[in-house]
């Protein structure tokens, strides 16, 4: 039977997990990981490398950020339920890093979402951080590796989000028109079709979003205008010894 | 802000949990929950009630199950791993139900993923079954109710899966149209997405499976497409005192 069904012929998997509770269930055999919070964590790691910063640290608990508050060299950022936390100057705005000159500083930050799905993948062969403002030069990174790759969404307290899945969706596309890469779980198939509603129009997943969300978000707008604008930096933040460093994907 | 945003006014609300595991996030105030294995267990059932049985026990257990072998008037399934288990004569195909005489009888059944759904979601206000067999008799019902609605997919093994998310979609897209429902879960919108996208041809979820499941699902094509082709009964299966009844809608 398996004879009769076309199959396509690729060398590496690229699957989709929706929320960092899921990975242990997704991550077998996948060698690279590439954690997603589009709003905001990740877009904010980018933004900030993008300004700058040396290295970030993602820790789990508010408690080890604030030991770095009025640290030299260190911004200490934590963000818990939308909100930076009392006594942080950072939280997870991408937008409170743009136009700073933060060379030469090392960031602490924890997130509700975004550094839990890192801690949750530190141990993968390679972890990377993914965001529309690196789309194109992550996307490029990712077709040149020889592994199984695992979009890893943060959700949003171990549930489902959109803008996660959609731009999971995004990348998904870009290495499966490479031809190297193909799918085997519904959640990949799924976040395609997600992306595939949501193409034209990525401030559309604000709009799609259910009204509870929809307002908490255009509390955001200027922040969120910004994380859902792809292809602003060429910058790929990667895992090493446990801190998040710079690398950089000349341009195409 | 708020008041700048329309709101639609809805009573109530519809959501989509896409897997059991993550039913306690999603289950807060809901008062209905449709359980969704649409290949094949809650297929099965609408189909066994179709053919006349009186109530279906869900066992989380092979070897609950596997008392019932031989017993009068009960009728013992058990699958896993899409298989019917070793010593029984059901599994979780509908269609070893169609076309037999099945009144006065019991059955006890065990699968891989649905009865796994229900035991989960055994203690809310009103449990039942949905399926494509009884897909416009139980969204009829639901409209009638008073109360929110969770539609919970079964999933593979914890995984999300297409088909059942899919159905959820079907489902609340006809409560969402009544205007007495609304949403405010992303898992809702997505479901909503995933459904227009396959909704001209359900089969179409098959051949948009990865090649894996594909394979295993065209090795039931028979089976696939029964549980793909909507409404073919007006019974809803509901839970009562941990055994799931007939409930019979009238034609519309």
């Amino acid at each position: 039977m398996e004879g009769a069904i076309p199959v396509s012929e690729y060398k590496y998997r690229v699957e989709v997990c929706f929320t960092p509770g899921h990975y242990p269930l997704y991550a077998q055999d996948m060698g690279i990981v590439v954690v997603i919070d589009v709003l905001r964590a990740t877009s904010a790691m980018v933004a900030a490398f993008e300004n700058g910063v040396d290295r970030i640290i993602p820790v789990s608990t508010v408690e080890e950020a604030r030991r770095y508050i009025g640290r030299p060299g260190y911004i200490a950022a934590a963000e818990r339920n939308g909100e930076v936390v009392e006594g942080f100057d950072y939280g997870n705005s991408p937008l409170a890093y743009v136009g700073q000159d933060l060379r030469g500083k090392t960031i602490v930050m924890t997130t509700t979402n975004g550094t839990k799905a890192i801690n949750m993948a530190k141990d993968a062969r390679k972890l990377v951080v993914g965001s529309f403002l690196n789309l194109s030069a992550l996307s490029e990174w990712l077709v040149q590796q020889n592994d199984n790759i695992l979009l890893l969404c943060s959700g949003w307290k171990d549930k489902f989000n959109l803008e996660d899945s959609v731009y999971a969706g995004a990348v998904m596309e870009r290495l499966l028109d490479s031809g190297k890469f193909g799918v085997e779980e519904d959640s990949s198939i799924a976040a395609k079709y997600m992306f595939m509603s949501a193409r034209d129009n990525f401030l559309s997943i604000l709009k799609a979003a259910p009204r509870r969300r929809r307002i908490e978000q255009l509390q955001l707008l200027p922040d969120a205008k910004y994380c859902l604008t792809p292809d602003q930096s060429r910058v790929i933040p990667i895992l090493r010894d446990g801190e998040l460093v710079r690398m950089e994907m000349s341009q195409p």
